[in-house]
């Protein structure tokens, strides 16, 4: 027998501001998992949380909608890729997209889609930045551009108005391309928008969606939304062939369920928005402190004299953006509190000014 | 807000013969997701979780291993065997394997692989068996088999004995081929065989494996052990690529750690493999039932005669497994229970001899 | 300046009964390339010859076809089973299928596609056949059987006749499955039935075709025939990501219209069939020789006494078939002479009874 | 029988600026495959042509080669670059490269390969701008950078000095990465140096080259050269399985034996520079014509008043480069003449002053 360590490895006190995914899993969600065990239930979705997954989806996007949960955000938006292309499709997204700066070449390799990608100033496209890729259909030689993704809230931490992402979708359809919406932090969005989901995602043309839980408090799971059936096809297999089918699903759907029956996905998101937003107030005022990105959601980026960063860290993890300018940024979670954001103020003034 | 349902939506005292993955989680993995919960760890698998399950891994496995848990058995397995292969590698493995019959074409498809099936009696390959493909190295129009891959148990709930095992990697490593193992019920394994991990994987030449938590009570999570470091590269890459790594990784380490740091993953798979045993007993005199396959773990193949299964299946749900002879397939898990095996002896008593 | 060599660097007049791919290129292709060649033509398939070859193979399939001019015939038939299928579709064939012994991977790593084989006695499948792997449509876990692939004549020198393969592609219809036509000898096997191409194709039911040049008498080029526009899609696109788009198509186009515009295909190929048939009448009386497969087209299939073998070969070159039973391949050619044949026997009958 | 059309289809003088591959085939390769026809050789490389090509190689690039007779440019590429990355690796080349802009999305699909790209103001890379792209090392997030690929001479008519490519190849080596060349016009490139091809490949650094051969007189043929045997591996595998494997190849041998046993393709790159260099001079005078890139081989870009472009084309075809500014492109090949020069000149000048 091993010599059995503690149970628990970690400090369960230290927080940083380094990635919503650094967190761990909503006391709700935790309990709603418990709920879900024991006995037995039919693998591979035919479960019954499954089952009303959908109708708890359905409530925020309407009728006619299918899901797939999957275990985590590079599958759905691999998957959702795949359903709506043909094999010589290929996807216009911005340069600084999830699925092209940190998937590895999970949309290449696996999906077999070539991206087209747009240097954008502030993560976002625009009908415009779209069209610098949109063309040549017809054209053997090109990977053809039929679908579009944009990520809501986005890697930079800005956010589309509904009204940036009907134009988008409408700009797209008018030309025969898809769009799918990289969710990994919609509930962000829905909480700096004030929004019903359903306003911004499927009311404003996107046609499929990868619904973020993971980074919202989640154990693991992500779901896919297909909000137009038309554009979207094969899915069940794809997911079982793509190797993001879980056995058990149950456990992914009743987090799900636990996270959007009742209204923690819009608490949860609108904390970790309103902690953002404080650490934003916090650090304005800091001389040597230059904010580069406006604060939407739940992400700060700025920008810090050399050596700052390294002093900071030493108290509170966060990830360099580019090291070659200085930029950095910082993630606030759900279960970030207010005294963690006020002591991280703290350093960071205490080491930019030292 | 949506009106909530019950937390619970199922029959939680239910239980069925279909598959260990219809089972839930074992309470002991509950209680060790929820000590690993709380505070920030860092993600993608620099967690203190996932370094204390290599600890606990060379334990079993001894020193010089490396692991990469990742979300599901087709990853595991599809995984492993890009690690050990190139470009043009093909893998022998039995015509009933999971890779070949129950992963869609992810093998094909995600995995770039050339499977080369054989066919066998019992699941099982043999040097002679695998012999019928290994040839034509140096042949550019022949995919070139370079590893072979075997589950133990098998998909027909046989065993190879430590003696087999040895025999089947002398056989391959003497032609240049890797041996990987399918080890999805690999402590239903150790159980029947009385043997430490060890001895039937490592020390028999396995090269790699997949080593399966979900079907012995995890929530979701297996693991690739990399048991010889020259059979295998590029993991850390190829996981993330091919969409297999968990972001909130002390989660899926956590539990893998609660099934193998003591006992539970022992005594978890014994009384599967126990009930099995029951069950087979329980069939063996009554007339009409014909076992087909040598019960030697958890799983019990058995014909019955024309309408009899669909008769039975109205009060335990299990599966076909040949619906032209009229084989099934019950398994048995870690939460079935004396009284489930003996009323469905009595449901089989009564509904064969109706 | 590197001193020239010989333009000529082999022995122009030595010939073996190997492959009909070791043959060169008949005189009437030679003189139809340097007919089109001078001048400028647009490339890549917009050129005078590929509208031309367009009108010639409508003359033998019928209107309302579409056709594709590839390099070879691994290009042909993977290019032509993505472009009838899904990403999760699966193709049901004989296990001695060209496409599954012969072109490496290139099915399931280039095309993505899993082969679901069949044994068969003599490489041509039946409805039957079909049926043992015809099955799991709607099942997430299996690979869906979408499309049949005969070859004709097949790998072992057989040949469907046209009622043969009416019921083939009556059978898959019936079942949601399309039809590809792997015709490497496609004019062997009309030769061999006496029937115009239209005959066992398009007018049976096959709804894509690989149409084989190289093997009857061009220097390279094949030509994809979609023969249901409804089965299809996409080709234009796949060729050139598949890499089989020549850029100087003319001279792919040029070959196939010389080959087809006259009756080169059939006097090609019904001269093969004849000196494959003066071999067969040749060996048959001699003892030690036994014939294993019908000689309908240009393949004869052999076994003989250990050893003759390579003896015979210190004369002719030819292929093994099986080495363990000591199987050997003839082929004859378009350019085999009676007097080749003729020598070829005196060969045989001389080193089987020394 | 189909009544024959006249054997030439084309107006056998007519002669564009859009392609060196709208040009057809020069009369010494016709000859060259003319007297590689007849009689009986082994198929699939290992016939006397091949043999033969390999010395013909080694008398260029020196002993210690190795070389993989392809049909077309984009196989040698992606095929290439397989060779010299694992399945995670990734190549770093400029935006307009041939592998990102025109081969649909071959390297990402069938080679599994990312492209970082790079904008460049004349499609040439260098150190600096390779760092861009050229990081991140170790980070399983991010598909690895283990290759570069540069175009000799480039898509946009520049050409690389030897000391360019030699910084470029020692950046590389020294970073961990190996340089690949796409030489589809490297026979302009070496008449444009004035040096041997070894100059500027093998003695520069260059790891493997895709040796072009149909933009240079061929009818269709280009040559995988492995520089540096330690960076390639498995080439025999990758060909046959990604579909580039010549059955006939002594036809593709013979016609790069033509080209490269004497000076055919010295004179051939030199003849098209020279005309493209007139068509330079010719122009340079003309009001209303602004060369946008430095003419070093058989390439002209050029901006044209709005409308021009296509009244120049009812005489002379040509492409645009970029609609939007109204740029073109004119290729020379082989056998543009003096008078076709000329005439275009004169095309040009009365259109763009109408």
């Amino acid at each position: 027998m091993i010599p059995a360590a503690d149970a628990s490895l970690h400090d369960r006190t230290q927080r940083s501001f380094a990635s919503d995914n650094y967190s761990g899993v909503h006391p709700e969600v935790l309990t709603a998992l418990a709920a879900a065990n024991e006995g037995h239930q039919v693998a591979y979705g035919e479960d019954q949380y499954t089952a009303r997954l959908q109708e708890v989806m359905e409530h925020h996007f309407g009728e006619g909608i299918s899901i797939y949960p999957v275990f985590n955000g590079t599958g759905a938006n691999v998957l959702s890729l795949q359903s709506i292309l043909p094999r010589w499709g290929a996807v216009i997204c911005p340069r600084t997209a999830h699925i092209n700066v940190d998937e590895n070449a999970a949309p290449e390799r696996v999906g077999g889609i070539k991206l087209l990608t747009v240097p954008t100033p502030d993560g976002k496209l625009t009908p415009e930045l779209i069209d610098q890729e949109a063309w040549g259909w017809g054209d053997q030689h090109r990977a053809q551009p039929l679908a579009v993704s944009i990520t809501q809230t986005t890697e930079l931490g800005t956010l589309y108005s509904v009204a940036e992402i009907k134009a988008i979708a409408d700009h797209c359809h008018a030309r025969g391309m898809r769009v799918h919406m990289d969710g990994a932090r919609l509930a962000n969005a829905a909480a700096a928008l004030g929004q019903p989901l359903r306003a911004f995602t499927r009311d404003a043309g996107v046609d499929i969606l990868s619904f973020g839980g993971t980074k919202n408090g989640l154990m693991f799971g992500e779901c896919i939304v297909v909000l137009d059936q038309e554009a979207s096809t094969g899915l069940e297999y794809l997911r079982k062939l793509n190797m993001q089918l879980a056995s058990k699903m149950r456990f992914v759907s009743a987090q799900l369920i636990a996270l959007l029956e009742g209204d923690l996905w819009l608490r949860s998101a609108s904390h970790a928005n309103a902690m953002a937003a404080r650490l934003t107030e916090g650090v304005r005022g800091i001389q040597g402190v230059t904010l580069t990105q406006e604060t939407t959601a739940n992400a700060v980026f700025a920008l810090l004299p050399p050596g700052a960063a390294d002093r900071i860290r030493e108290s509170f993890r966060f990830y360099d953006w580019d090291q070659a300018t200085g930029e950095v940024r910082w993630m606030c979670s759900f279960d970030t509190t207010e005294e963690d954001v006020d002591a991280f103020i703290d350093a960071i003034s205490r080491e930019v000014s030292s």
